[in-house]
């Protein structure tokens, strides 16, 4: 019987069981979590086997998520080797920093010890174990970033097979463009944003609080969490500078042809944008 | 009686039609239409008394709404005075580019007739009087721009008061300066940010269609309309170019932040950023 463990059962972790569960109800699923309420929870909805230790659970299994925040992921890489773990174990994790992540995994593939580095593209606000959901990585990319070629890579697919991700195997390299230009990018210019619209309306009589939707929708994801974008912002540093660099190309051009009055050449910027944002609505 | 005439019974003519009936179902309310379809639909929805000529609504009518495309509303304006109008009569319109029009509406200046510049901050890409709405302009800004005083505005906003609109009164000024900072600006950056990110992810394995949520939100309105969005660039340059230069400004503060690792630094504009865009939900 395959045998899984997840350490860590809030919302990313619990809902990886619940996939796995109703991929193949004959894979023994255990879990651990700091939080005893979401270890209960799981047990009692039938979503895992046992609880149990990180040690005992890493032992055991076929498969190991490490589901935690990302320093304890990195904590759990770095005590991996120290345990008795299966041959052929395959570890994987769900970080959304992968470059720390893969740097410290380094240790893995020393001790031949197969990781695939995952960043599913999907959660949401809430947290813990009753918030998970079946259907959380439905039709969202699923980034694997395997450390030895392809190996494992077919064995978590298998386990989430009901989870309908778009699943991608990348390198490190094509992982961190992509977040810097599809999220970190955005993250920044979005602050931004709202930083000066902020100043251009401070001594009028309308504040923001009157913008309709297409403002709000613009700077939604200003809104995070510092903390975690500040950490981020560190972990993919060179990416993001020349992604800034790129954008203040586009909005150069832009402001060129506004200030120039140049209708086509306006007009020849938006079509484009158009374009490509309505493809990327059909992707 | 009461009597309003609406030159325009599509989605926003045909909302305020809407609007006005639910509020005092013995306002005479006229209409005129291109399309016979809008005027009949309207007519036999009861939502409007009689289908008339432009001439001859205006000229029965104690407020006159304009709200077809905006040269057709500037064409209007200026056959305005050279009818025979009640005394007394307020004019108003719904166009979104309003430094146009408050400029065309100085002929009812010189003619002694009030007119109220309208912009209700509400809309979708949905067109035509069946697409119209009693609760189109719920909770959302709507602004008045007097030409003469406050005359007109309580008449107005007596007439709608069943729309819950926000009103705000307003200069045109600051009209242009609040559309410029929520709407225009957020246009320019969100079609820049399109074009950046497809430029950076083209020679890697992954592409735009893989983007989150966010991703998603932070760039939908590049996919508007680029004919509207190249005349309302050019309506309103120098506010947008001003504001360009505000947001560089922002963004080279947080560039410089990342390119020194400065975690404090960082974390500070973010918290700023958040704090300010959370505001705006509340409010």
């Amino acid at each position: 019987m395959e045998s899984v463990f997840i350490s860590g059962l809030g919302m990313i972790g619990s809902s990886l069981a619940r996939s796995i569960r109703q991929g193949d109800d004959e894979v023994k699923i255990t879990g651990s979590d700091p939080d005893d309420a979401n270890g209960q929870f799981m047990i009692q909805s039938g979503l895992i086997d046992q609880v149990v230790s990180f040690e005992q659970g890493a032992q055991q299994a076929d498969v190991i998520f490490l589901c935690g925040p990302v320093d304890v992921i990195i904590d759990q890489i770095k005590e991996l080797p120290t345990l008795n773990l299966k041959p052929g174990v395959v570890v994987t994790d769900v970080g959304s920093t992968k470059a720390k992540i893969m740097t410290a995994a380094k240790v893995l593939s020393d001790h031949n010890i197969t990781f695939v580095g995952g960043h599913p593209m999907a959660g949401s606000h809430l947290t813990g174990a009753k918030s998970g959901r079946t259907d959380l990585f439905s039709q969202a990319t699923y980034f694997l970033i395997p450390n030895n070629g392809m190996a494992g890579v077919e064995q978590i697919k298998r386990l989430l097979k009901t989870s309908t991700s778009k699943w991608r195997v990348v390198s490190i390299e094509n992982h961190e463009q992509f977040v810097g230009a599809a999220s970190h990018l955005p993250h920044v210019i979005a602050s931004s944003l709202v930083q000066a619209t902020n100043s251009s309306l401070k001594n009028t009589e309308v504040g923001l609080e009157s913008a309709a939707g297409g403002f709000r929708d613009t700077t939604r994801i200003a809104a995070a969490d510092p903390d975690m974008w500040t950490a981020i912002m560190l972990s993919n540093q060179e990416v993001i500078l020349d992604q800034i660099d790129e954008f203040s190309k586009a909005l150069a051009t832009i402001k060129q042809d506004i200030q120039a009055g140049n209708q086509t050449a306006i007009h020849n910027f938006f079509s484009k944008s158009q374009e490509i944002r309505q493809l990327i609505d059909q992707g």
